[in-house]
C-alpha cells in the first residue's frame, strides 16, 4: 500500500486520486462535525462550498426537511440552523435529518478529491475505524489535509500522521510512505501524548480559542469515540453499510 | 519577523513574496552545488530550467567563457561540462568562471520566487551565514523548499527547519512562525543529531544512493563549512558585498 498525504489543499494530481482511497481530514472542525452528527443519527450530509450554495440547495427539499450548518471564518452564518461546533449536532436536533454543511476548508475538500475511488471522512474521533477501512480496501491511499484557508494546517497533518502511524504499524513492510507521509508521521509522533498541544500551537486552534471555542478543541482531540466511517459519494456523505459497526 | 516556509514548490502567493527575504533551498543538490562552486571562486551562476535553455544561453557568451552544469533526473546531461555533484565544482575548473546551471528542481525555484525583495541561496553548507543575513535584513522571510519534482521533500524541509530554529533561538519573542514553519522546525529537531538519516529516508536521497552518489549526501549534510551567501538578482546568482565574509 502506497500512502501519500496532500499537505497543502490544492487540487491533487489526477494520478494521486485514480483508483485510490481518499481520506479527507478537517479536524477543526468540519470532519469532526460530520462524524459527530452521523454518530448522533443524521441521515446524510451534503457538503457545499458557500452559504449561498447552501441556501440555493435547500430550496430543492421540502421546507423544514433539511438543516443548514456551518461557518464562515469561524463565525456563525445568519439564517443557518447550526454552527460548526460538533457539540451542537446532538440527536435531538439532527436525528434522521438531512444536513447541508458549508465551511471554510473542509467541505470544499470533498469536491477537490471527488474523483477518488472511495472517499472517507476522518478525524481523531474515528481514526481507528478509518484505518480499518483503509486496510480492508487494500487500495493505495491519499490523505487530504483540508488545511487552513488554502495553507498547511498543523492539526490536520498531525491527524493524518496518526492514520499513517496506525497503517504503518499494521501493514509493516508492505506500506510505502512518501516524504510527505513521513513528515506527517513525525509530526504525530511529536504530539501523540498531547494532541491538544498541537491544536494550541496551530493558527486555526488559536483563532478558535480567541472566539470562545476552546471546548471544541478538547472535544475534537478525543480519539476513537466512534467506529462510524462516513463516505462521500455522488456529492453526498452517508454511512455505507461497512461504515456502521459494532451495533452503532 | 514573520517566518513562513513553502512546503510544496508551486508559485507562492504574491503577498508571501512582497518585500520579503526569500531563501531558496535545494539541499540535494542544486543549492549545495551553487554554494560550493562560489566558495571555490565561481564568478556568477545563471540558473535555467532546461538543458535546451542552457545551450541557447551559452551562445550569448564568447566560446569557452562559460561552463554548463546540471542534471536531468539525477543523471548527467550530454554536452554539459559538469554534472550536479558539488564535489565536481573545484577551483581548478570553476574559479573566475561563469556557470549556467540546469537542474530538475532547484534552478526552477529561483524563477518562481523572483519577485522577492532579496533572494538568498541556502543549504546546510552555509546555514549559519544565511541566518545572519536574514536577521540583518529584518524583513519577513519566506523559505522556499525546492522539493522533489513538484512534491514535498523531506531534506529541504529539514534544512529550512534548521534555519527556522536558528532564527527562533536568536529572535525569541519577535519571531512568529506559521503552522508550516512549526512543521519544518519539528522535522529539524527530529533529525538534528543525524541529518544523513533524513537524506537516507527521503525519496530523492534514496535515488541518489542508487545512482552511486552516496558521497554527495555526506558532503551536503555538512553544516557551516562556508560563510558565503550567494544572492539571486536580475536572473543571476552572485556574491553580493555582504555575501562574502571573514576574508573568503
Amino acid at each position: 500500500m502506497n500512502i501519500d498525504i496532500q499537505l497543502v489543499p490544492f487540487v491533487p494530481n489526477p494520478h494521486l486520486l485514480f483508483d485510490r482511497v481518499v481520506v479527507v481530514i478537517d479536524v477543526l472542525r468540519a470532519t469532526s462535525v460530520i462524524i459527530h452528527a452521523m454518530s448522533e443519527g443524521a441521515l446524510e450530509i451534503i457538503p457545499v462550498v458557500t452559504a449561498e450554495e447552501a441556501f440555493q440547495m435547500a430550496k430543492a427539499f421540502p421546507r423544514g426537511s433539511v438543516l443548514l450548518g456551518g461557518e464562515r471564518e469561524s463565525g456563525n452564518i445568519p439564517g443557518f440552523d447550526l454552527g460548526n461546533s460538533p457539540r451542537e449536532y446532538v440527536a435531538e436536533k439532527v436525528k434522521e435529518k438531512k444536513l447541508i454543511l458549508a465551511t471554510t476548508n473542509g467541505t470544499k475538500a470533498f469536491h477537490l478529491v471527488s474523483s477518488g475511488k472511495e472517499i472517507f471522512v476522518g478525524s481523531f474521533l474515528n481514526i481507528g475505524a478509518v484505518a480499518e477501512r483503509c486496510l480492508e480496501s487494500e487500495r493505495d491511499l491519499l490523505i487530504f489535509a483540508s488545511g487552513d484557508d488554502g495553507s498547511f494546517s498543523l492539526e490536520d497533518t498531525v491527524s493524518g500522521g496518526m492514520l499513517i502511524e496506525l497503517l504503518a504499524r499494521r501493514g509493516k513492510k508492505s506500506v510505502f510512505l512518501t516524504d510527505a507521509s513521513q513528515c506527517a508521521q513525525i509530526l504525530y509522533q511529536r504530539f501523540k501524548d498531547n494532541l491538544l498541544e498541537a491544536f494550541h500551537l496551530s493558527r486555526h486552534g488559536k483563532e478558535l480559542i480567541s472566539r470562545g471555542f476552546e471546548d471544541d478543541l478538547v472535544y475534537c482531540a478525543q480519539i476513537d469515540i466512534t467506529n462510524i466511517v462516513p463516505e462521500f459519494k455522488v456529492e453526498v456523505i452517508r454511512l455505507s453499510d461497512c461504515g456502521m459497526r459494532n451495533g452503532e
